[in-house]
Parts: C-alpha cells; sequence; structure tokens
C-alpha cells in the first residue's frame, strides 16, 4: 500500500498545495471531497481569518479529515494559527519556511501529522530527526517562495529519498498525470500540486489571475527577490520593476521598498495583474483550463493510469 | 517500438552527451560499444583534434554507426568541424547553440541524422520545421551551456512532447535508472546523460575533477554567467571569483576578461580545480562512483526496469 496513503486518510496520494490567497477553506475543501489533502494556506491569513476560513471548509466537506492547514513559521501569528487550526479539529499540519524543530514536538504530542516543506537533502534530514512524518520535498520550478540552491524537483527527489526513510511528497512542477508518474518513478510517494490547483474553479485566486495562467508560455514565470527570500513570480509590471531593481543590483532594503505591503493580495486575491505581486510555478504553462476540483482530479488518476501503462517495461 | 530506436541504430534509447574536454573518441567508443549513442563534443576542438578524436573512436569500436558529432554552431570553425566529420564517416550530429536552419537542410541531403538542442518548447517547434530528425530538451540542471528561461526538465519535457511530432530526448537532471523513468513518462522517447557519463573511467576529465563530481554535494553548482551566455558551474575558487563579480553587478566586458581564454580546458582536461571552469550538471550530487560506461548502461538499464515495476499502475 502507498506509504502516504497509510499516513493520511484520503484516498489518493495527492495534496492540494497551501497556497497564499489561493486555497481557502472553498477549494481545502472541494480537495477533501474530491480525495485528496485539502490545504488551507495559513500564510496570508490573520488568525481570525484563519478561523473562518476552516469553519467554511467544515461546513463544505463531509470529509473534514482530510483538511490540512498550511503554517509557514516566519509569521509572528504562528502560534495562534495553530491554536485556532487545532481548535477547530485539524490534525494535519504543514509547516515550512521556519525550523521543523520548533512546533514538530508540540503538534505530535497532540495526536498531529506533520509535514514540513525542503527545498534539500541535508534540511530533508533535518526534518526527519526533528520527528515529521513526511517531508514535502518542493523544486526550483515551483511557485511562491523556494530554497536558495535552486535545486530541481528531478534532482531533489531521488536525493531526498535517499536522505530520509520516511515518506518523500514530491512538489514543484508537477501538473499532470504525467507528472506524477515522473515524480513516483523518482521515488517520491506522493505528490503536492499548487499552480494545477489554482486553476480551478474553487480556488479563491482572482478570475483574472486565473486567466493569466491558462494564459501562460513556457517563459512565463520566474524565481526573483534572490536577496531577501527567493520567489518564483509571474512576468507582469511589478516584475518588471523587480527585475530592473534587481539589474541595477539593489540593495534588500531597496527591494523591501518596492514590495511594500499587501501586493500579493493585490494581485492574487484582487486581480490587479499591474501592481500587484502573482506567484505561480513554472508548470503554469501547461495549464490550459480551469475545471472543477473534482473533474481535475480524475483527470490525474486517468492520466496517470495511461502514463504508466504505456512505460516499456525494458528500456 | 521506442522511436528513437528506429531513428539511431543503437540498442538502448540513450544518448551519451557530447561534453567539451569531457568525450573525445575513447568515451564515445566505449557509449558504442555499450549499445548506445557515442558523442563526441567537437565544441573544445579545433578540425584536426575532433579529427584526431573521430580516428581514435573508429580504432575502439566495431560499431561506427553508433558514433555522433556534436557540434556549437556559434564557433567559427564550425564548417571544418563538421567536413572533418563527414569525411570520416559520421552520420549523426547533434547541433546547438546556434540556429537549426543553417545546417539541417545541408547535413540531410547527405544522409545524416540531425538532432538538435532546445532549452523551450518554442524552439523545438522551429527546428521540427527546419528538418531535424529529433529534439533534445535540456533542462535548467544540465551542465555546461544553458537556456535563458530557466525552465526544469520537468517542465520542459511534457511541453516539447506536445510542441512537435519528432521524437523527444529528456536531457538534464538525469543520473540513474529512474530518472529515465521519469524522463520517458513525461514522453520523452529517450535520454541524454552527460554528468553521469562523465563520471565514468573512459571520459577524459580529469581524475581530480572526476573526484570532485563523486564527492558533490547537492548545492555543489550554480547557473552563472547570465550576462555572458548562462552556463551552469560546479562551484570553485574560480566560481567564487564569478560570482563575486557578479555580486558587485559586474559588466559583461569585466565577466569576459575574468573568463580569459583556457579556463575550461585548464579545470576539466588538466584537472586545475582552483582557478579552471568546471562545467557539470545538478545531478553530479546523485554520483557515487566511476564505473566503466559498460557497467553504468547495464546498471542503468536494471535501474530502469526496477523503476517501471515497482510504479503502482493506479494511484
Amino acid at each position: 500500500m502507498n506509504r502516504l496513503l497509510k499516513l493520511l486518510p484520503i484516498q489518493f496520494p495527492i495534496i492540494q498545495a497551501g497556497m497564499v490567497y489561493v486555497s481557502g477553506g472553498k477549494l481545502a475543501a472541494a480537495s477533501a471531497e474530491a480525495g485528496i489533502l485539502g490545504v488551507i494556506g495559513a500564510g496570508s491569513m490573520k488568525p481570525e481569518v484563519l478561523d473562518q476560513q476552516i469553519k467554511k471548509a467544515l461546513t463544505l466537506t463531509s470529509h473534514p479529515e482530510r483538511l490540512a492547514v498550511n503554517v509557514p513559521l516566519l509569521y509572528e501569528k504562528t502560534s495562534e494559527q495553530i491554536e485556532v487550526a487545532l481548535r477547530n479539529g485539524i490534525k494535519i499540519f504543514i509547516t515550512s519556511a521556519g525550523s521543523p524543530k520548533t512546533w514538530t514536538k508540540i503538534l505530535k504530542e497532540k495526536g498531529c501529522v506533520v509535514m514540513h516543506v525542503t527545498s534539500s537533502p541535508e534540511l530533508a534530514a533535518k526534518c526527519e530527526d526533528a520527528g515529521v512524518d513526511a517531508v514535502i520535498a518542493e523544486g526550483f520550478e515551483a511557485g511562491g517562495h523556494n530554497g536558495r540552491d535552486e535545486i530541481t524537483t528531478m534532482v531533489l527527489i531521488p536525493q531526498v529519498v535517499v536522505a530520509v526513510k520516511i515518506p518523500v511528497i514530491a512538489a514543484g512542477g508537477i501538473g499532470d498525470g504525467k507528472g506524477i508518474a515522473a515524480a513516483l518513478a523518482l521515488g517520491a510517494s506522493g505528490v503536492q500540486l499548487g499552480t494545477r490547483y489554482l486553476a480551478t474553479q474553487e480556488s479563491s485566486a482572482h478570475p483574472a489571475f486565473k486567466k493569466l495562467i491558462v494564459e501562460a508560455k513556457s517563459d512565463a514565470t520566474m524565481l526573483m527577490m534572490k536577496k531577501i527570500v527567493p520567489v518564483r513570480l509571474v512576468k507582469n509590471p511589478f516584475f518588471e520593476e523587480v527585475k530592473k531593481l534587481e539589474d541595477q543590483n539593489a540593495t534588500k532594503e531597496e527591494l523591501e521598498a518596492l514590495l511594500g505591503k499587501g501586493r500579493a493580495r493585490a494581485g492574487m486575491l484582487n486581480g490587479d495583474l499591474v501592481s500587484g505581486e502573482l506567484e505561480a510555478g513554472q508548470i503554469a504553462a501547461l495549464v490550459k483550463d480551469l475545471p472543477t476540483v473534482s473533474e481535475l482530479t480524475q483527470r490525474l488518476l486517468q492520466e496517470y493510469e495511461i502514463a504508466v501503462s504505456t512505460l516499456p517495461k525494458k528500456l
């Protein structure tokens, strides 16, 4: 039996990624209904908003056990976010952007499943030492925040699989059933898909942002802001401003000043495609439609079966 | 039947990549003997050196039909290189770093097979229009010269497979049979491996450079020189000099001055690990030994079979 299906109460080894401004209660509930892990991205949420979104998800799914919360550990409100999630009965946590040591023990003592996001085999080993149940190994091609070593999914997964004994979930650059087959061939037990689930009916990304993803070409994104925290952005006028500053060798402070506050909300939630910050993965180029989460998930399962059945048994 | 095996007179759909200073006649002949395509990397060779290396390969293999030459199209000696290869009976050409229009028609009229290296689906379509027989789609994680859009193998292959009807060969980030299975799951008909064949007994890389590859960690390489031509380098003191200049926002001219002449030869062929330029792919981190080409190829075939046989048929 698939190791991720032993660990999580889901039907298929697929995680819908937590994404700021994109994965609220509606998307997570639709994912839970579709048999995969539905993750609310707490990164962009004040504790009271997270509370609302979890409660919303609970009203929309008969599978509350398939709901999870993604908590970046570098915000000041992390503790409150985790408290809110626990109070609402959330039992599955994905932690990221911080030390896996900080929260894993506390959450495990409360009977939760903990997975930590890693961008290198070395950090993956530290996650295992910290007691997490699985690692999500995320490659350079992924949207949003990213590792400094620029290791791609193709190269990262086989290394992480060797570095740890716990299940490895592949993330970054996976947008269809072929990609899932590739990730499992590399040794992953499951996959996490972000951008592909962003482009669904139920995500809370603004319709204009979803349209931009559907129309994205192969060169639509680039990893930027390496002086602050590397983040993969969709190319838009705001991106061009960032690029101009970076080409001029701007300081961290100048970049932070340009970034300011509220750009991600403006872009991804409110649809300001000009001055908003738009985060997405390279796989946007492969996204051509906006299905429902259920339709998408069924399609992924079928594509996977075709990909595996057509692979030659010998070279 | 595998589409690459229809096109090329080889036993297994694997290409040993042409690599400057690394893939001479000895490596190419060993690859041909092992049943895969043995490629002499002409990029670093004067026409008379290429002539010697092809003649050497011809004495070392009973399968001259499995020998190919990789010709970057941006050197002044391209025409002479191609003439030398044709005169020695080479019938398979891999062209790169230039327009596929320049040479494809001429080579096809002489009965040759032509494959062009691409880093984007858009260029892949242009290659097909120019009449090439196959494209080698090379991702961001690959060693040496690289595309500007930083598209990874995981994301590139499924797009190129849709963009063209001709066979697609995946390159970049493939170092074992799992990686080959992943590439084929993504839709590739075959694979090209560079760094993995660099680390063999028969490659002409200096022993000290080979040792460095075997000891490489996950963060051992980085894509640099984006102002000139992007190239993935192994981190060494020369790399640190490049990085320092780039962090200071150096001009193209300053970078070219630092690069100077002969650095790649000094590093890769002569083993100057301090001031030499060392090119390798991210997959170096997965390379742990220096087998013969025959041992390596047999191992890849076995690993592939295991990877495919253990893939679940359904999710």
